[in-house]
């Protein structure tokens, strides 16, 4: 099942996309649950789901997608979380030992947009990189979770581009800079249940820029697993229903090629992780 | 003015302190201006102002404070802004280069507490530190602000207790970690409208621990000055009212004295900046 949030004539709702067809489960369930984040927090009761079998409300290609959770109290994120990918950050001459600790940092929930919205090329800057990764959406809320309960606290799974802006990565040693430009990254289309997903260290994310593999990775490559990102950032802070954890990019980024390969307006980047589905998003003009 | 939001009863409000009496103005105006958030977006009006007159509704000792914006956009902070501080750092064997830019890392909301409320000792480090700053709120929002323009862009000044665990925020290079435990830092007591404070590089910072004074230095030996800090920030994600940001500590932190100096449960730190007044916190246990 996928479950996305969305805008159809000028409305905020929440749905189910099945194929081309979409179902609105806001106008359903709203009473209830006042968006995704209240249904995930609810663990996709079953009634709910149940309802995806009405005919469809309308067709895809009417809606406008919204990133699945409007306001997460957090948008947790991993740098340098793949070997490979560590190792090209080195050849870049950004020098860093593989990172014993997850490598942590914050997103705000402005720096990203939904499937198919257009990113804001940064316009300062001419390094705008993308980022594919697996994001895990927290259902069960909870407090210094240990790793073997972390499964139980996911509500299901989405694909991030994290969008990048190099230059201002590295302006200091704190890459927050370069993470948080406005709308420079996205998040969706949609959630898929965790239930649906046998095991997660099976999928692969592959990232094309105007069709070009850029990215093609196993999530089993992740230096520091699922189960210890929660384990180390609950110790931190609590989880609630609806915070974000981005789990990191694998190798094939665009600043550490020859030549770089930055994102201009009018490119396409498409993020595709198998069993969820493919992100996709054009590059505005700032 | 010194404008908080608080607790009165079980009910969240928020008003005016003058002396040991406080004035509700959620009470009288809760129905135009929902919260504290929404006076400064509004830019503290006249006809709000001039309510403070009446007379006290309670004693101070009645009311519990709340960090004075519920819930920011955005929590920006800066690391490394003051040079006496940045060579006490270095000295700690954490070399890094003074920084040409600002050193910019989020908090997220749940990190802080209000005036007078117990911080949570992290219980799974003992390297608990105070950092105390001058924090600006954002009145009026903007997104690419010149630093000529951005004092227009502030509604007023508190106080952080920037509360750091020194070994979980060198776990990485990323100080992320250690810079968001739950509830280990706070801000307050109230935002005092920037018009009442002439000249912000004449105030004073003074950090206390049990009484013993840890930090006291100028704003003025600022590296990064609020002009500059706004325009660099604002040109990565537009500036929202009640947005928070925390423009850095200076020399005294705790971790690089020798011996290092830590805080314990039952310790009280109190951070006071001329014109502003005292942020007062004791530490609870975890």
């Amino acid at each position: 099942m996928k479950y996305s949030s969305f805008e159809i004539d000028g409305r905020s709702t929440y749905g189910v996309v099945l194929g081309d067809s979409v179902i609105d489960l806001g106008k359903r369930f709203g009473h209830e649950y006042a968006d995704l984040k209240a249904l995930v927090a609810a663990g996709f009761p079953q009634h709910v789901a149940a309802a995806a079998s009405v005919p469809a409300d309308y067709a895809l290609d009417q809606i406008h997608f919204l990133p699945p959770i409007a306001a997460p109290v957090h948008i947790w994120c991993l740098a340098l979380n793949y070997a490979e990918h560590h190792n090209e950050v080195q050849s870049a001459g950004r020098v860093q030992e593989l990172p014993k600790s997850p490598a942590l940092f914050a997103r705000a929930a402005d720096s990203l947009v939904g499937h198919d919205q257009p990113l804001l090329h940064p316009g300062v800057s001419e390094q705008f990189d993308f980022e594919g990764e697996l994001v895990v959406v927290i259902g069960k809320p909870g407090y210094r979770i240990a790793a073997e309960d972390a499964f139980e606290h996911i509500a299901g799974f989405t694909i991030m581009n994290e969008g990048s802006v190099r230059d201002w990565q590295f302006h200091t040693r704190q890459i927050t800079p370069g993470k948080n430009f406005y709308r420079s990254g996205s998040i969706g289309p949609w959630i898929v249940p965790r239930r649906e997903i046998e095991d997660v260290d099976q999928l692969r994310i592959r990232t094309t820029l105007n069709g070009q593999v850029m990215q093609d990775e196993s999530v089993g490559a992740m230096i520091h697993k699922i189960p210890r990102f929660i384990e180390y950032v609950s110790t931190i802070a609590p989880l609630y229903p609806g915070d974000i954890l981005a789990t990191g990019t694998p190798s094939g980024v665009g600043f550490s090629r020859t030549p770089p390969v930055f994102m201009k307006p009018g490119d396409v980047c498409e993020i595709s992780i198998d069993k969820i589905g493919t992100l996709r998003n054009t590059v505005g003009r700032e």
